[in-house]
Formats: C-alpha cells, structure tokens, sequence
C-alpha cells in the first residue's frame, strides 16, 4: 500500500513534546504499516533549544523559531504541547491562520477559550484536535464522540486528575495527613512543585468543562462549574467515611436530568466503597459515562505522564492525517451560551446526600440542639456515628449523613449549627455521591 | 449546518435489530443536531414480516424481499444483523457487489471469513465496520484502532462473553452448580435456549479472533486459538481458588511476546481477586489492553443486550456515514496467513501457573506420591490447601498451585498422577492468569 507522508510541527519540547517526538520517530514504521501513514517531523519549536532531553531528534530540526513551522508549507499538522493559555492560544490561532490543522494537549486553553478556538478552526475549514486534553492516555474524547454518537448522555463522574487521586488514595490506605500525602506525591513526580491548579480542583475543572460540552453538545464556560478543591481534607474524615462504607474521591461530574438541565461540579465526593470507582487508585484515571442506549461504560488508565499522554497525541495526529478528526470536527455543534446558560443548574438547588462532622461538646442536650437545626431546615438523617472518649477540648467527633437533601438546606443549616455554643469550630461538610448503578441513569 | 441524509438498509429484524430500528427512528434528531447526519430507513428485511416488535417502522419499509435492498441505489449502507455464517457470508458478498457499506455485528461470521470478507470489501472500495462484533457496546474497536494507534499492543484480557461471566459470578457469589447457574442464567435471558456456543468458549473465541486480527495487525483463524469452555467447572474448585485469593473468570487472552510470538487461547482462569477484572461479574464485560506506550487501558461495559449492541451499530453506522470508516477500514492492513502462522505460539510450549486438585486417599505416603510425580516434571509448587476431614470415598480434595511451568510438563504430570492408585478420579487442573500490573508488560 501506497503511504502517505505526513509532516509535523511541534511546539514544545518538554515532557510530553519529547514522548511525542519519540513515539514518532521509534513507532513510525509500525504506524506506517497499520495505518498506511509516514509521519515526518518537520520541526520542534522550543525557547530551550540546548537542555538535554530524552529522544533524539534529527539534525537541524529543533529551532526556537516559530515562523519556521507557520512558513513550512509542507507542514500539515502543528502541535501545540506548550501548555498555559496566552501564548499558547496565539500559536493555535496562528497555525490555523497558516493553513494548518491542530493537535493539542491543552486542557487550561480549551477549557477557557476553546469555544473561540473551534469556531476560527471551523471558519478556516481546519480542525482541532484534543483527545490528550482530558484523561490522558484514555481515548474517552474519542469515546463520547464516536463510540457513544447513537447515545443521549445523560452523565459521567470522572476522577481525572492523578494527582489529586494519588494524594486521597496515599491518605486512605496509610493514614496520612494531607501535607505528608502531597509531599510524597511531589517525591514521586505525580505532583508539581506548585500543585496549586491540581489540589484546588481547577485542573478537574478544565476538562469537566470539555467532556462537557461534547458530551452535552453546548458550550460550557468554567463559570458553570461549581469547583472545591482537596486542600481542606483531614485524614480523619476520611477515616470515619470509611468507617461508614465510603471512599473519598475527587470526582468531576457532569448530569443531565430529565428537563436537561445540566449540573457540572468537581468536588471531594464520598462514594460507597464497592462502587467501581472506589478501586481507582493511586495517580490513575477513570471515567464512568451513561447513555441511553449503551448503559454504563467505564474507561480506566494512566491520566499523565510522558508515554500514555503522548500516545493519544500521535493517536490525534493519525486520526487528523487520516481526515477522519475533520470530519468529526465539521459537525461538532455546540449549543451557543446563550441556549446553554438556562440550562446550567446552580449548586444550591442540587440534590445530594452529605456527610456532616462536628465537634460537640462532651455534655448533656447536645444531640437535642445539634438536631433540632438539622430538623428546622428539614435535613433527614441517614446515619450517625459517636465514638466514645474525648476529642480536644472535651469536644467529641460526632459524624451524620443525610438523606438526601437541597444544598441550600444544607448551607444554611451548617450556618446555623455553627453559632450552637455546644458544637466547637466549624462543622466539615462533604458531599456523598451515589454514582447510580447501570440503568437507573 | 446542512444535514447529510443517509438511507440505511436493514437486514435482520430480530432483536437487535429491532433495537436498530429504534434508535434511528427516536435518536434521529439528536444525531442530526450532533453529527450532521440524517439517518433514514431505506427498508428492513426479515422472513417475517409479521411478528411483532418493539418498535414501529415507517409504513412499507419491512420487506422479505432482500433485493429491494440491494437494487436501491438510494441505500449506501447494508446493515446485516442475521447473525450465522453461510447465509450471512452471502448477504454481505451481495451489499458490497451492490456498491453498498457493511455494518455487522456478526462475530462468528468475521472470525471464519473475516479475511475473506475484508479483500472482498477492499476491492470494491467499500467498508465493513464491525464495533458491535466485540463487547457489545463497548466501543473496543474503535480504541484499539483510533486510540491506541501509536501504540504496540503487547496484549490483552477480556472477559467477552456474558453468559458465561453471570454463570461464574453466579456459582462465586452463591454457591450454585453450574447447572443450576446456567437454569437461572436462561430464566433471567442471560444465555440462550441453546447456550453451546457461550459456555464452550467459541463465541469468545471469534471474539478473540477479530480482537487479536486488529490488535496485532494479523489475519488470525479459529485454529490459532486454544478453547477450553467453563461446562467442566465446579463449585467446589470456585470455592477451593477463592480460599486460595483467587476468582474464576473465563478469558480470551491474546498476547505477544518480546520475539513477536502470539498466543491465542480462551480458558476458564483464576485471576488474583484484587485485579481488576476479577470485580466484573454478572453480565457485563471488560477488557485490560496493554499498549506500549499507553500502558494498561480498562475497558467495561454492557457486552450484549438489545440497546447496547444497538449503540455500537449505529456508532458504525454514523462512521460509516462521516466516511471514517472508510479512511480507516482502507488502512485495515493484516500480515497474511502464511506470515502469521509460524508466529502463533503453540498451547503446549506457554508457560502458566496452574491450579490442580486431586482426590487423595486418606492413607500415609500419600504426599510422598503425588509430590513425586510434580517433582519428576520439573513442577514446583507454590502454596498447597488441603482441609481436615473427608472427601467422598475417603478421600480428601488436595489443591495445589504451582509455580510458572510449561503447559506440556503439566499436561504429562496430570497423565501420570491419574495413574496413581492413591489418587481417585482425574485431577482437575485450572490456568491460573497473572494479569500483569500496569508498566510491567
């Protein structure tokens, strides 16, 4: 079979530029065999064209200079691997301005101005391409979009950032605060030094926001998704979760419900312990997703690193060269802001079973108070947990969960609990989330 | 954006079928909104067209009559849902003549004439696109094709076939016989009047077939795979493995080994009960790949069922349309039989670990026996059970798993201990799988 050569310009020679650069070099004859395509890199635009870095690229192609990938004619595909929002959204733009179709693992970007993006890819007749965004090494963009097509989604809970999986998974099996847990996690490499868009639920976020809008078809904004990070999460709650059946996990979900509407939210969610995300751990991925057709699928993987988040990159890049990404890309059609913004369900509306802590003090008619408030703002108790013995201050741990109940009703009566002269501090409050079980969504 | 129509040929109008139906008809606006593609129903063919079914077709469209479908110069894609080899094998031979695009959900017809059929296709310049052949509505295909494109597949394990999957679960969980878990599988409409081909591991096998043809780039036959069924399997040895840490599962392996080899083999298998696969039960199916670059990838889902494997057909279907599948399918490059032959490792040359159980009698000198005989096949062992108490007969159930072993040095071993006067009755004996954690394979 004839193979089609296909030349490539990348932007960014760091980590992930560097797997790519590599599978393309060391897997090409193989992706020539099996998909009939011979891919060329044309050139690696990076500021650091010295440090050392753990492929090698053919002589002459590394440069710092971005004008010679937008020049290079022969040049199809360009590669944006640098990663934030501001330049990297003027390469983009530029690259489609030059004639080229694009391939990008970024997630901040696509979160924030992907809307804008995709309409100058559509109005230049090119197209984006962002399997490596969410998840990555998991095709799950390609999952929604091809796989599930004949499906009207009605939902997914992802755990999506191994970070913040690695630090509760290290929290739950050894006990851990969470400062030791983020330090080790820093040890491993599976945190950065600054892990700030990663612990505080912001990174979740970002690709809540583009598995949303292709798995709801509208353009989603970050300002639609309510966003608690796990910054605040102390070991002991994790552990009386345990204790009653729940595993913690940072989840971003995004519903439908039956008037489609739609609720989008990352948030420390306790999950019962037998639920198939409960055994996600350390830094992997995993994404349960709903349709009406199909039911429940899972996808289960490695959301970072060199390798897996290169692999669905070159698998970007083929699928781009192949033409079938353009083809799908043509007909991506998102309901426009002004549809989508009725739509958006607001936080204090949403249903939710919870998990309250509080820190009682050790002494008669306590229960009666703490009780009576949750009874004023009609919250109903599911369960209850007192260990015997003293906390600090004579205060004692007493942990509730409700049934489940309006968030407003919640918030108000965590407001009210607070001002009891009986209850020490502030009470912990943690969202239970009862990820449905095959068709019941 | 100006929808494409797109008239669909249908032959087959049994279940899923019927579920094909459905979903053109009531998801037909959604996927014009979201795909840009107006599904229509050209007609529907069936023998009978008088039955019942679950969904309404337009007036006039169901037929017995397969050549109002092929002379319909209007119909682009011929849909078989037949299912069978001999008539089916005509049908698509007669589509694709006909200048028409094949969706099939037909396992056993593409693992028998899959080759065969995929030149046919080729030649015409036409497609068959195959997602619902495999897990049901697992999009499988489609990620090893798409989104694994830049990976080496080192292997796979799946569990692929329902039926036998509730069966094992059913037998684990409850205590059953496999008669009477097999009883309530056909009661609940989990395996058929007929369950032959499910329980006998042939239809995992032509699942396995196709998996292993696209996963490894090689025309693989039915002969190149090792089938052992799960009819021969008891409660006692579920229970005896489960004491031992261990699941019984029914999986269709394929691999590769660091010098290309493949092997190719469906068997009952206990799997560590914290793998991951090992929380699959009931109906459902999973898949462990493992790419090179990607690492280990889950996949789980509903792997049969009218609406699921609905969903996969109508994802080809949409594919089809967008002209994906063609892009793809044009690519579909297999090694030849004469290439991929000397490759298939043979069963008895692959190395296991294995689960044995003999009927001891109750008598000294027994151990020294038995012990003998694994020692003189090179056989060591690794962990041993044997309960207090006795066995029918007197005699006692003694289980022993052995450390990795060629198949044939066991195979020998299990010949010689049947001869043993001290041992009643043949020894069972079950592969144990170490599914390999991810990075290790």
């Amino acid at each position: 079979m004839v193979e089609k050569k296909v030349r490539i310009g990348l932007v960014g020679f760091g980590t992930i530029g560097s797997g790519v650069a590599k599978l393309i070099i060391e897997q090409g004859d193989l992706i020539a065999y099996q998909r009939g395509l011979r891919l060329e890199l044309g050139c690696v635009v990076d500021i650091d064209t010295e440090s050392p870095r753990p492929v090698k690229l053919p002589d002459g192609i590394l440069t710092n200079d971005i004008d010679r990938l937008l020049n290079d004619k022969s040049i199809h595909i360009g590669v944006e691997l640098v990663g934030g929002t501001n330049a990297a959204k003027d390469i983009q733009l530029k690259m489609l301005a030059a004639g080229k179709d694009v391939v990008t693992a970024n997630k901040a970007l696509l979160a924030e101005f992907g809307n804008e993006l995709y309409k100058a890819a559509q109005k230049n007749g090119h197209c984006i391409a962002f399997e490596a965004s969410c998840a990555g090494g998991i095709p799950i963009i390609s999952a929604i979009r091809t796989g599930l097509a004949a499906n009207n989604i009605k939902g997914f809970y992802g755990i999506v950032n191994g970070t913040c999986n690695y630090i509760l998974s290290n929290m739950t099996a050894e006990d851990k605060d969470f400062s030791q847990a983020l330090a080790q996690a820093q040890q491993k490499g599976y945190a950065e030094a600054d892990p700030t868009l990663d612990i505080n639920g912001m990174d979740s976020a970002h690709k809540l926001a583009i598995l949303a809008s292709i798995a709801f078809g509208s353009e989603v904004a970050l300002e639609d998704i309510f966003v608690e990070g796990i910054e605040g999460v102390s070991k002991e709650d994790i552990c009386y979760g345990g204790e009653m059946g729940y595993v913690l996990k940072l989840l971003a979900i995004g519903k439908k419900n039956d008037a489609s509407k739609i609720s989008l939210r990352v948030h420390p969610s306790f999950i019962l312990n037998n639920s198939r995300l409960a055994h996600v751990d350390g830094s992997f991925n995993a994404v349960s997703i709903f349709g009406d057709a199909v039911g429940q699928l899972m996808y289960y993987g490695r959301g970072a690193g060199m390798m897996p988040t290169a692999s669905a990159v070159v698998a970007d890049i083929i699928d781009v060269a192949l033409g079938n990404s353009a083809n799908t890309f043509r007909h991506l059609q998102l309901k426009s802001r002004s549809e989508t913004e009725p739509l958006i369900e607001k936080i204090d509306n949403l249903v939710n079973r919870y998990y309250i802590r509080i820190m009682c003090k050790d002494q008669p008619g306590v229960i009666a108070r703490w009780s009576k408030v949750l009874a004023e703002h009609q919250i109903s108790i599911s369960g209850a947990l007192q260990h015997e013995g003293h906390g600090p201050e004579n205060t004692v741990p007493v942990v509730i969960t409700t049934h489940p109940t309006q968030q407003k009703n919640v918030t108000a009566a965590l407001e009210d609990m607070e001002k009891l002269e009986v209850i020490g501090g502030k009470p912990v409050c943690i969202r239970i989330v009862d990820i449905p079980e095959d068709g019941q969504e």
